[in-house]
C-alpha cells in the first residue's frame, strides 16, 4: 500500500484534481491520496516549492508526492519522476523540488532523476493543456504499482532549480524574509532558530515594528500581542497572539525582516 | 472495492460532506471515496452538470458518482438511482445528468434508472432537508456492497433533462458560448474543436475582443497574451497567458463567443 | 480498520492538514481519513463544538475523532483523548466536547477522559505550535491500531467546559438564537423542534422581521419567500427559498430570534 500525495494551484471549485484521482485510482486501487493544497498561487512556483519542503519529511518511505504547478505544460519542459532520500516525486522540471534537493546534497541523499518519456505508462490520449491528469497521475499510479523508475523514461542529473529566499548576515544580525504566511496569518522567516544560537536578546523589525525576544509559544503573552516564537519546522515565526499579524502590518511572503542581536 | 465520487453545493465551510462519508463509511467501509467539488453554485443543476459530465470518463468502470445538488428536496422530486453504461449515479432527479445521457443516446449505452422507493437502504430517519445525507449517501454504499438497481426501487425511462447551452451555426462560423471557467480563468467554450476540422484561420470574437488562429499550448505564447487553445476535453478554450482572461473581459460562464473562419 | 475524522481551523489553504495525515498514515497505513471541515473560525471553540457535535452520530461505533481547535497549544492546556459512549475523541482539552459530553451526561452514557502524558505515542520531537501534528494525530493513529486509552496517560474526570448559548422560556414562547449558518445562509436556531409540540401557529422574529409558522420543506414556498422549516438534525430552521436568508437579514451565528406562540 503506497500513499500518493497531490499539491496543485487548481484550487478546489472544479473537479480537475477529482478526475486526477479517479486516474489514479484507476491504476492503483489501492493507494492512500493525501491533499497537501491546491491553493498554491496560479503557477507560483516558489510557493509551491516551500509547501511540499515543509511536508515531506512527515510522510513515511516510499511515499509519491505528485505535485502539478505547471506554467509551462504542453511546451518543451521535462516532465520528470524522481526518488530523493526515500521517498518519491512526480511532475513538471521547473524547479519546484529545488529546497528537496538541496536538503539532499547537504545530507549526501541519494538523487535520481527521470525524463518521462515512456508513453507506455501515461493514458492513452495526452492532451497539451493537463499533463496533471494525462502523464503525472498515471506515472504516480504506477510507481505505487511497482514500477522502476528507470522504465519511466531516460535518467538526467540536472534538474532545473529556481532562486529561494535566503537570509543575507549583516553586522548585527540578518536580513530575513517572510517565507510563508499561515492561515492565522503567522510569519514564518527563512531563518532557523539555531541562527540565535539560543541567544533571546533579539530584536525583529518589519515594516518599521519592532517586535523584541523570542516566547516560547502564542498563549504566554496577551491577545493582541506581537510576539516571536520558534515554528513547528524551527523556523523563526513572527505572530499576533489570537489575531492576525499579517494583515495589521499588511506584510506577506516576501517582505524583507530584520534581525538584530543585541551587542 | 467501489469508488464514490461526491459532487455537492455545500462547499467545505461545515460539517455536511464529512457527514455524508460517516454514512457511507458506516455501511461500506473498504469504498474510496473521491470529492469532485462541493462549491458548485447554490441550487446550480447546469454548472453540476457541466462538472460530473467532464469527469466521470475518467473514472473506472462500476465507480458510483452521487451528486447533491438539490433545490428540490423534500418535495415531489424524484430520488433516482442510474446505470449508465458502466458507472453508476445516484443523486435527485432533477437534470443534472442530461449531458451523460445525450452522450449515452449518441453512443448507444444501455441506461436504466430507478425511483429511490425502498427505505429498506436509507437511514432509519429521513429528514425533509438532507436527503443526501439520508437517503443518497446510504443508497450509494449498499450499490457499492453490491446490491442490484432493481432492489432500490421501481425503473423509470423518463429522467428529467434541462436544456444545456449548445453552438449555433452561423453563415461563416458558429455562436458559441463560455461553458466553463477554471481556476485560472480560463473559458471553456460549447465548441468542440472538432468542429474547425483543423483549420486556423478562426477569428474568436468576445465581449468586442478578438483573438485569433489557434496555438498548441498557453506556454508557446508571451504572458499577458490572450490565446485559443484546445482544451484537456478537446473543447476550445480562451485564454490569457499566465493570466486571468476572465477577469480582463468580465467574462462568465454562459456568455456568447463568436466563431468565425475566414471566406 | 478504523475511521479517523479531522475537525480544525487550519484553512485548507496550506499544506498542514496534510502533513498531519503523513503522520497517521504512517503509523495506521489502514485507517480511513474524513476530513468534517478545516474552516472552523481561527480559535473558534464554540464553533467547532457545535460542528463535532452535529456531525459525530453519523459515524460508526469506535470512530476516532481528531479535533485541533488549540488557541492554547504549548500552554499548561491539558491533551486528552476521550471514549465518551462508543466513539473517540482526541484533541485539546479546551471545551470543545461541551455538547457531546452533556448529551452523554443526559443519556447516561460512559466517559473516559486521559490526560495524554506518555511520549511513547508522540512523534520523537515535539514542537511548541503544532501538537496537532506531534501529539494528536500520532496518539490518534495508535488508538487506531489498539492501543488502550489508558495508556495514553493518566485519567481526569473534569474536562474544561465552555457556555454554550441556550434558548431561553418567555412569557410566549423562546429567545432562540442563530446556532450554524449553513452555506446557503439558512440559519439554524438553538431551538429544538420538539420545543413546538407540533404547534405551527408560531411567529420568528429576527432582526425585525416576521416569518409565520412551519413549512414542510424549502420548495414548498416560491422562491426568495422567507420560511422557517425543520432542519436535518430536529432543529427549527430560517430559510429563503433558493435564496440566502443570512445575507438577506444580516444575520449571523448568536443573533437572537424571538419565537411566539398565538395565545
Amino acid at each position: 500500500m503506497s500513499i500518493i500525495t497531490i499539491l496543485t494551484d487548481f484550487g478546489i471549485q472544479h473537479e480537475f484534481v477529482g478526475i486526477m484521482k479517479g486516474v489514479i485510482y484507476g491504476i492503483a486501487p489501492d493507494v492512500r491520496l493525501v491533499d497537501f493544497t491546491h491553493n498554491i498561487s496560479p503557477q507560483n512556483i516558489k510557493e509551491g516549492a516551500m509547501s511540499l519542503w515543509r511536508a515531506y519529511p512527515f510522510f513515511p518511505k516510499n511515499t509519491i508526492h505528485l505535485f502539478v504547478v505547471d506554467p509551462g505544460v504542453g511546451t518543451r519542459r521535462r516532465p520528470l519522476a524522481a526518488k530523493i532520500g526515500d521517498q518519491y516525486f512526480v511532475g513538471p522540471d521547473n524547479g519546484l523540488l529545488t529546497p528537496i534537493i538541496e536538503d539532499a546534497e547537504r545530507d549526501n541523499k541519494p538523487m535520481e532523476f527521470v525524463n518521462l518519456q515512456n508513453p507506455k505508462y501515461w493514458l492513452a490520449k495526452v492532451s497539451k493543456t493537463f499533463h496533471g491528469r494525462d502523464i503525472f497521475s498515471p506515472v504516480a499510479a504506477h510507481l505505487a504499482n511497482g514500477v522502476a523508475l528507470s522504465e519511466l523514461g531516460p535518467s538526467f542529473t540536472d534538474p532545473v532549480r529556481v532562486e529561494m529566499p535566503k537570509p543575507m548576515k549583516t553586522a548585527n544580525g540578518w536580513q530575513a524574509h517572510v517565507s510563508v504566511m499561515d492561515m492565522f496569518g503567522n510569519l514564518t522567516l527563512d531563518l532557523p532558530a539555531a541562527a540565535l544560537q539560543n541567544r533571546t536578546d533579539v530584536l525583529f523589525r518589519l515594516h518599521g515594528v519592532e517586535i523584541s525576544g523570542v516566547v516560547e509559544s502564542y498563549g504566554h503573552r496577551a491577545p493582541g500581542e506581537l510576539v516571536a516564537v520558534i515554528d513547528s519546522e524551527d523556523y523563526l515565526e513572527l505572530a499576533e497572539v489570537n489575531g492576525n499579524i499579517a494583515k495589521r502590518l499588511k506584510a506577506a511572503p516576501g517582505d524583507m525582516v530584520e534581525v538584530i542581536l543585541s551587542e
